[in-house]
């Protein structure tokens, strides 16, 4: 038979970041596609020694679970949020999510009727576009610069567009630009979101990696009045495979989203929840975390350290956290021409800027870099090759 | 601000049996209406091997894994379908799901537009009535009898209503009646499905727990055309806290869900995956059934010996699988006093027959108890209570 798909899914390709993941683990292949943490980065010991302890009472994870999540990492997450980033308040609660995309998933599920638009950023990480996407929502990209995303540009489509119901944006260590939007844009983009009475959906998976001292408050810390929807995860704090997101929000929206999750996947698997919340809460997770920054930003420089000997032309982030590097060749040029050469040079991956817009098919001279993943060596020698090859190109 | 929650939202209520959940874990409380396996029927320490032989290579399950799930279990499930069910063809794929629940999720944003109608069973499983509800399903309930869905009952809905996607079916040892769907019938509903040109949605979590010989093949294993979409799970095989399902149908279908699922939580958790598959693949697994299979008949039985003490006007099925009792005080009773009664009088819990209808608030007279879960103390003392309540009820 013919079966016939809904429209929302229609629209939907597959991420092409997922397509090249498959890629990567092939043999000679140096991936800086990825968008995942360090192998090196992953507390194995500690999780061993966790899940050890965890067996002597295994039904409480093979049994079924609360669909809010298991309550000691539901009240680590939010007790850590208030009291180390001033963020959430006695209005909000935490739902902890199958990962950090499923609170996309719930949010886009219980925010956005089909038909209704979302503002997002162009560039944007493409699995969120594709969420929205799947619940029937109209993306209507932004442009940033350096400070992230443009608040008049926002307000500029809020002036003449009345069905937007959200601003999607991930404002710290933006996946793909590596951009941070500053404090002050901050400030602004709560104020214009609460002047047209529109949500904002902030996306913060990486603000934990941070390689400078220089902190920016988090979007939600600014908001009084449940405006701002927060999703974080643990996968670059502990490990993406476990699956352990959360999502901070006002009680009546993170209720909703409860009754969605019921109804998604009843709830997050318990055993990855409770090594999460046993890691976290009596191990070192501080010193986990300043030895992850330091590993990441080593990585960070050797990039840099490459890319400041390509032609002036090619332009590049200078990201003070995070997990990318964001350059771009001179307009006009396409990066899938440059992603087809250093595959033949030297089976290097890169993702074109394609792929995190909304047209997917514009010419795009753009390109993200992932520093995390690879072996320091593997860095420097795709970072050379992409260096080369995107010089050859403005010859 | 006041948050505007999606039309598809508005609608669903939290899951009766969620909800009871948090109760069921009070002391001195007899729970008969969890949906859960029993404790005892968790292969607790056989997991234990597993997980410490898997912490030999623990970046394996800490990475990112793929979207169709872990290969081996995606292979193993397959195989085993088909080569022990017939079920599944070469036109066929699997999807690791994260629980049984996912596949309903996937199934209902491919198959299913804002306005489309599903047919579903009355009684249903009120998870995935939520599940259709949450993507904006008009939900059309078909009466059963003790043979399951009645076919003409179906067809009589098909000759008017035009938008019906899909049909929704237990077919075998129902959640929450107990009942099975007869062979004869499954074809029936096929040929109905072929003839409107619909599809059929087989949710089949129980199958693996039957208590007789008889064999009734799955509503999939006639199919010769891509029109049954099997939802499995291994939560009643291995462990619901796990969350690992799968999905088995056409190729072109599996693809837009595998699309589906990378936008709603990436993939499954990677650890509990690995769990379940080297649980069955290399540990005596029809061996575990057959234990876990004379656990639940002699608790089924036990729950049957106090119901048969009934007055004759409380009828009850003989279900030959699965978790569930169904009973029923005559019409006009509202079981939701009984629910009151049985509370009052031994903290006793069963779910009352309106949680399983698509009109949650009509009188209903029926209700689901389950045998799996309890101490057989618990099931016979809880079950004593109920038939006095419910005899003392029709004084």
């Amino acid at each position: 038979m013919e079966i016939r798909i809904t429209e929302r899914m229609k629209s939907i390709t597959p991420s092409p970041i997922r397509e090249m993941f498959k890629l990567a683990s092939e043999p000679g292949v140096i991936s800086l596609s990825a968008g995942s943490p360090s192998a090196a980065a992953y507390p194995q010991q500690e999780l061993h020694e966790i899940v050890e302890k965890l067996f002597q009472d295994p039904v409480k994870f093979l049994n079924y679970g609360v669909t809010e999540g298991y309550m000691p990492l539901r009240v680590f997450t939010k007790e850590r949020l208030r009291e180390k980033y001033a963020t959430g308040s006695d209005q909000d609660e935490v739902i902890i999510t199958s990962g950090g995309q499923q609170s996309m998933d719930l949010a886009a599920k219980c925010l956005i009727d089909e038909g209704d638009a979302v503002i997002c950023e162009s560039p944007a990480f493409s699995g969120s576009l594709n969420t929205f996407l799947s619940y029937g929502a109209r993306l209507i990209p932004c442009k940033m610069d350096e400070e992230g995303l443009i608040p008049e540009q926002v307000e500029e489509v809020l002036k003449t567009e009345k069905r937007v119901r959200a601003i999607y944006t991930i404002p710290t260590f933006q996946n793909p630009s590596g951009r941070t939007l500053s404090a002050g844009r901050r400030k602004q983009l709560l104020e214009i979101a609460a002047k047209y009475d529109i949500m904002i959906i902030e996306d913060d998976p990486y603000s934990e990696l941070y390689y400078t001292e220089q902190h920016v408050p988090s979007i939600k810390s600014m908001d009084e009045e449940g405006r701002v929807l927060y999703c974080g995860s643990y996968s670059k704090v502990v490990a993406p495979g476990l699956r352990v997101g959360f999502c901070l929000g006002d009680k009546a929206l993170i209720k909703k989203m409860t009754i969605g999750k019921q109804a998604s996947d009843v709830h997050a698997s318990v055993l990855p929840q409770m090594m999460v919340y046993e890691f976290c809460a009596n191990y070192d997770l501080d010193g986990h975390l300043a030895r992850v920054r330091n590993l990441y930003r080593e990585k960070r420089d050797i990039m840099l350290a490459e890319l400041a000997k390509a032609d002036p032309r090619i332009s590049y982030t200078r990201p003070i956290g995070g997990l990318f590097v964001w350059c771009s060749l001179p307009e006009g040029f396409d990066s899938r021409d440059l992603a087809d050469r250093i595959w033949d040079e030297g089976k290097v991956l890169i993702v074109p800027g394609c792929s995190f817009e909304v047209d997917k098919y514009a010419v795009n001279s753009a390109w993200r870099m992932n520093f995390s993943m690879p072996t320091p060596e593997d860095l420097k020698r795709g970072t050379q090759i992409v260096v080369k090859c995107a010089g050859e190109m403005l010859k």
